[in-house]
C-alpha cells in the first residue's frame, strides 16, 4: 500500500527547479529561445563581413540559435558530413537512435517542449522510416526540422543507379512524398543561396509550428557559405491586416457585451504558439471557467478555481459540458477537432455564439478575420474581457469531480485492475511531472487524472501511432532534463520501438515507465470483436528488457499482478532518492479499459460500420 | 573446432524435400502459382452466375489463387473488417507483427520465394510506418501488394478531423506517397467496380514484379461484390510486337554468329520474373561461362563447372572479370547496375559488342527491341545460340578461387576474426539453406561465399535498408517451411528490428541467427571517419533476446568471442537433430570487415566527397 506521506516530500526535482543537467527547462507557457531569436547581433545592417562557415556550419549554427542542444538521428553514409559538424560543434549533442521512427518521436517531444527539435537521416531508407513520425509531427503541430543527407550532386547522372534510390536517375522520389506531411521542404545546392533557403524554412517551421524537410547532398553539406548575418527571427511576426485587427477588436467588444455569460475552451495549438500565459491571463481578466481537449491538458492549471475539466463530447463530466455547451460565448482557443478527442465528434459546440481563434485566423460567429493570429487575436479578447461586465458565476455548476478511490482501499491482494492503476497513478504524481502516455488505455486513462501543478501531460491523440511515447520519453527528457518523466504505454504499443529503451538509458535518462500488459491491442479490442485472435501479441517478459539492453545501468524492475504489488513498487519508486530508472509491468485483464476509451470506442466502431459485437 | 564429417549428414531437410509444413516450396526457377494461374475455371466465358463476396473476400480470394498463404500486417481499426476476413478464411494465415515496417520486410522476402506476398496496415500511422519496405520493394522487384485500411466513405466530409489523418478533410496524402513507390494504385470505392480494380492492380504487381498499392475503406471492405468469375491470369502475357520480336531474333542471331566467344551476366531480375531455369538452359546450350552480381547470387548453381563467379567490377576475382570484360560478347540478364553490386560502378561491360534482356525490352548493342519481354528474349537467343558455333572454351581462365581456409587450421583461442567468419560459415552451409543477409559487413561477406547446390541467397544490397534481414528471415521461414533459414546480421542492422525476433519464433521458426556484433556501423567505418562516436551504437547482451521476447520456446544461445567459441556452436547447431532455434552472438573487432566491402567502401566515401582519413 502507499502512503500520501511520501508524495508530499518530492524524490525529484520539481518543475522551474534550477538545477538543469544541460538545457534551461522550458515548460508550457514558457518563450522558447526561438521565439525571441537570441542572435550574436540585433542588427543585420550594422554588421562586419560574415565569417565563413560551410552550408552544415550554417544550419546548425541556426539550431542551435533556435534552442536546440540535441539533435537525433541514425547515420547513413550520405549524411556523415552533417554528422562531422555535429560532432565538432560544443553546443550540440548528436543523439545516435536505434531507429530512424524513434529519432523522428523523439524530435517530436523535444519540439513541443522545447519549440523546435531536429533529426539527421539518410536519403531513402532512413527517411521513409522516419516519414510517419514526421507525418504524426504535422498532424499534431510539432516543428520538428527533418534534414536528410543525399547524394552527392557531383555523383548524380551517371547512369548507375545509387544505394537507397528507387533504380535510375530519379532524385525526387522521397522529397515529394516529405512535401505531403511538411510545410516547407528544400533542397539544397551550394550555388543557390543555402543559407536563405535554410532560413526560409526554418521561419516556417517556428511560425506555423509543423515539421519542414531539408535535402542536404553530401557535398553541399560540406560546401562553404557565409554565416549567419544576422539573427533568424528579429521579433515575433505579426500579419494582420490593421484594418482587420481592429474590425475583430470591435467586434469582439460587441460580442462580449451581449453576452450574459462565457468560456474557454482550449487546444493544443495555444502551447504550441507558446500563449499558454496569455489563455490564463484571459481566464483571470474575466473569471471565465476554461475546459481543455486531452490534447492539451495540463495547458491550464488544473487546481485553478476556473478549472472546469476535460471536455470530450458526450464523454465529458457533466460540469465540462455545462461550461461548454450551455455557456452563451464559447471561446476555443487553438483547437483541432478530432474523433478521439471529441468522444468520437459527440462534441456540441455552439454554433452562432463562438470565438475561434486559430494560429493565423480569427472567427467571430460566421465573420472570419483572416491574418489575425492567435497572440494578437487573445491580447484583444483580454483587453476586451476586461472592459466587459462578464464574471463566470454560476456556470461553474458543482464541485470538481470526485478524485479516485484511493489506493488504501483496495484489497492488496486482488488483481490489478485498471481502477486502481490511475488511482495509484493519481497518488504517485509529483507536481512538475512531464507525463507521457502512448495511445490506447495509457493515453485514455491519463487523460482522467488530475494533473498536480506544473505537471505536463503529452501524448499523441490523434496521430495515434501506437510506440510514439517510448522515444518521445527520450526527447522530453533531453528537452526538460530536470523534470522527472513518467512514461506510461501499453505492451503493443512499446514492442515497436523498444529498442529505444536502450537509448533512453545510455543517454542517462531516469524515467519511470510503467508497461501496461493485457496481452495486445486493447483499444481495438474494445472497437470490435474483443475475443479475435489478430488482436493479441507476442507475448514478452517485459522485466527482462533492462538485461538485453540496460548496458549495466542498474534499473529497477518490477512486475505487478496485484494491487499491492503496484503499490508497493510506487511506493519504493517515490522513497528511492538514488533516481535509478524504474520499470513496472502493471498485469491486466485483457478486456478491462478506462471509462474515457470505453465511450470513444463505442463510436468509433459504429463509424467503420462494423457489427457492433 | 569444426568437423567436416557432420556436414555430410545433413540435420534439416534440404531443398525441395517434400516435407512441406504448410506450403510447397518455390525455390528460384520454379513457376509460381501465381504465373500459371490455378483458378476454378479455364475460361471465363461459360461460367455459371458468380456467387455473391464482400470486396474483401475477392481481394483474399485472388491473393491465395496467385499462392499466398501468410498475410502479414498489424492490425488498425480501419482495417479490423479486412482481417475478420482473413481469419474466416482456412487458406489464408494472418501474421501480426510487432511493426509494419516488419510486416513490410517479410512480404517482402515471402514475395521473392513465392512470386507473391501482401500485408495489412492501417490508415496514415500503418502504411507510414510500412512505406521504407515497400520502397525497398520496389527498388528490388519484390511484388508486394500493400492492402490499407482507411476511414469508411461514409464517415468522410463531416468536418471532423478523424485519428491517424492529418487535420482537415483530405484524404488522398498517403494514397500520393504510396504512388512514389509503387507500380499501381487503387483506392476502392463499392460502386466503381472494386473486383476489376482489385485485378487491375494485382496483375500489374504479377507482370512487372513491383509493389502495389490498395486502399480500402472500411465500409467497403464489406460491401458486397460478385466473387472472381474467371482466373486471375490467362496465361503468361507476351507483349512484343510479332515484327519486333523477328527483327530480335534474327540480329541475335547475326551478332551470335560473328561472335568469337560469349559470356552471360545474371541480375536478380530473372529470378524475379521465375526465369533461372532458361537462363541455365541458355548457359548450356551454348557452354557459356556464366557470371552473376551479387543480388542474384544463388540463381545459378555454383558448381556448375560454367559458373565463372560473382561479378562486382573492380572488387571482382580475375575469373569473373575475364568473363564479363574479356568476352567477345557480353549477356545481360535482368541486371539493375547499382553502385553496390559493381563495386561502386567500377564495371567495365563492353559496350557495343552486349546483348541486354530486361523484363520488358532488350537490347542488342545501340539497337533497342521494346516489348520482347525476358522469357521470349531468352527463348530466341536460346534457339540462336544452339545453331551457333560458339563454345566458352578458354574463356573460362584459371581455376575457381580458391576457397577460404578451413577452420580447422585456426588457433580455436583466437579472437574470432571474420575470415574466420566467413570459413566456418562456409563449411556450416548445407544444400538448399535459405541464406539471409542484412546490408553491410553480412551481406558482403556472404556475397563472397560458394553456395552449395539449391542454396539462395536473399539480401537487399541496391535499396540497403538496415534490418530488413529479420522480418525477411519469418517471411523465408513461411514462404518455404521446409528449408533451413540462416539468418546473418550485424548488431546495428538487428536493433532496428529485433522485436520481430518474438514474431519468428512464435511462428513456430527455428532458424540459425548470427549476429555480427562489432559495436556499431561497420559498414559506415569503412567508408569515413573510422573512429567518430556517431558510428557506434548502444550494447546489447544479444543472447538475452530470448529470455525478453521467446516466450517459453527453447533457443540456443552462444557469445562467440574466440574462432574455437563459433566453431563449437556451429558444430553443435548441425548435430542437433530437435532443430531449435539457435542465436549465435559473433563478437568481431571493430575494424574488421570483409574484402568486398573494404572495395566498396572506398569508391562510396569518394563518391560522397568526404576527405580522406
Amino acid at each position: 500500500m502507499s502512503s500520501t506521506t511520501a508524495i508530499a516530500v518530492p524524490a525529484w526535482p520539481a518543475a522551474g527547479s534550477p538545477t538543469s543537467r544541460t538545457a534551461t527547462t522550458l515548460g508550457p507557457g514558457t518563450e522558447s529561445p526561438a521565439a525571441v531569436g537570441n542572435a550574436r547581433t540585433s542588427s543585420a545592417g550594422i554588421l562586419a563581413a560574415p565569417a565563413a562557415t560551410t552550408v552544415a556550419g550554417y544550419l546548425f549554427t541556426r539550431l542551435a540559435e533556435a534552442g536546440v542542444i540535441s539533435v537525433f538521428g541514425v547515420p547513413g553514409d550520405y549524411s556523415l558530413g552533417l554528422l562531422d559538424e555535429i560532432a565538432a560543434r560544443p553546443d550540440l549533442a548528436w543523439v545516435g537512435m536505434a531507429t530512424e521512427q524513434g529519432a523522428g518521436y523523439a524530435a517530436d517531444s523535444y519540439a513541443r517542449l522545447r519549440g523546435l527539435g531536429a533529426l539527421v537521416t539518410t536519403f531513402g531508407v532512413g527517411e521513409l522510416s522516419a516519414i510517419n513520425a514526421i507525418a504524426g509531427a504535422y498532424a499534431e503541430s510539432a516543428p520538428v526540422v527533418h534534414i536528410v543527407g543525399t547524394p552527392a550532386v557531383s555523383a548524380r547522372g551517371t547512369g548507375l543507379t545509387l544505394h537507397h534510390n528507387l533504380p535510375g536517375n530519379g532524385f525526387a522520389h522521397f522529397a515529394a512524398m516529405a512535401a505531403e506531411v511538411t510545410a516547407a521542404q528544400a533542397d539544397l545546392r551550394a550555388d543557390a543561396a543555402p543559407g536563405d533557403e535554410i532560413d526560409r524554412v526554418l521561419r516556417v517551421a517556428l511560425r506555423t509550428s509543423r515539421p519542414v524537410y531539408l535535402a542536404i547532398p553530401a557535398d553541399v553539406a560540406t560546401a562553404p557559405v557565409p554565416a549567419p548575418a544576422g539573427p533568424l527571427l528579429a521579433g515575433r511576426e505579426d500579419h494582420a491586416d490593421p484594418a482587420v485587427l481592429a474590425a475583430f477588436t470591435r467586434d469582439v467588444r460587441h460580442a462580449l457585451g451581449t453576452a450574459a455569460s462565457a468560456s474557454i475552451l482550449v487546444g493544443h495549438l495555444a502551447q504550441r504558439h507558446r500563449l499558454t500565459a496569455q489563455v490564463a491571463e484571459l481566464a483571470a481578466a474575466g473569471d471565465l471557467p476554461v475546459t481543455v481537449l486531452s490534447m492539451a491538458k495540463g495547458t491550464f492549471p488544473e487546481a485553478d478555481p476556473r478549472f472546469a475539466g476535460l471536455y470530450a463530447g458526450a464523454a465529458s463530466a457533466k460540469r465540462a459540458r455545462l461550461a461548454v455547451e450551455d455557456t452563451d460565448l464559447l471561446i476555443t482557443v487553438g483547437v483541432t477537432l478530432g474523433d478521439t478527442v471529441t468522444g468520437g465528434g459527440t462534441h456540441q459546440l455552439p454554433t452562432s455564439r463562438r470565438i475561434d481563434l486559430a494560429p493565423d485566423s480569427a472567427r467571430i460567429g460566421s465573420t472570419a478575420y483572416p491574418g489575425v493570429g492567435l497572440g494578437q487575436a487573445l491580447a484583444a479578447l483580454t483587453a476586451a474581457v476586461r472592459v466587459s461586465q462578464l464574471r463566470a458565476g454560476t456556470y461553474l455548476i458543482g464541485p470538481a469531480e470526485t478524485p479516485p478511490a484511493a489506493t488504501a482501499q483496495a484489497d492488496p491482494a486482488a488483481p490489478l485492475t485498471q481502477q486502481h492503476l490511475w488511482a495509484a497513478i493519481q497518488e504517485f504524481l509529483l507536481p512538475g511531472d512531464l507525463v507521457i502516455a502512448d495511445q490506447g488505455t495509457a493515453f485514455y486513462g491519463a487523460a482522467g487524472l488530475t494533473l498536480p501543478a506544473g505537471t505536463t501531460l503529452i501524448g499523441q491523440p490523434l496521430w495515434a501511432s501506437i510506440g510514439w511515447a517510448l522515444p518521445a520519453a527520450l526527447g522530453a527528457s533531453l528537452a526538460a532534463p530536470d523534470r522527472r518523466v513518467v512514461l506510461i504505454t501499453g505492451d503493443g504499443a512499446l514492442q515497436p520501438t523498444a529498442a529505444e529503451f536502450g537509448t533512453l538509458l545510455a543517454q542517462g535518462a531516469a524515467p519511470v515507465v510503467i508497461v501496461l500488459n493485457n496481452g495486445g491491442y486493447a483499444i481495438e479490442r474494445v472497437i470490435h470483436h474483443a475475443c479475435a485472435a489478430y488482436h493479441h501479441i507476442t507475448a514478452w517478459d517485459w522485466c527482462k528488457l533492462p538485461a538485453l539492453m540496460a548496458g549495466g545501468t542498474p534499473v529497477t524492475t518490477v512486475r505487478a499482478v496485484t494491487a499491492g504489488d503496484l503499490d508497493a513498487a510506487f511506493l519504493a519508486a517515490a522513497r528511492d532518492e538514488a533516481c535509478p530508472p524504474v520499470l513496472i509491468e502493471a498485469v491486466l485483464g485483457w478486456a478491462d479499459a478506462p471509462p474515457l476509451l470505453l465511450d470513444l470506442a463505442r463510436v468509433l466502431a459504429a463509424r467503420n460500420s462494423y457489427a457492433t459485437h
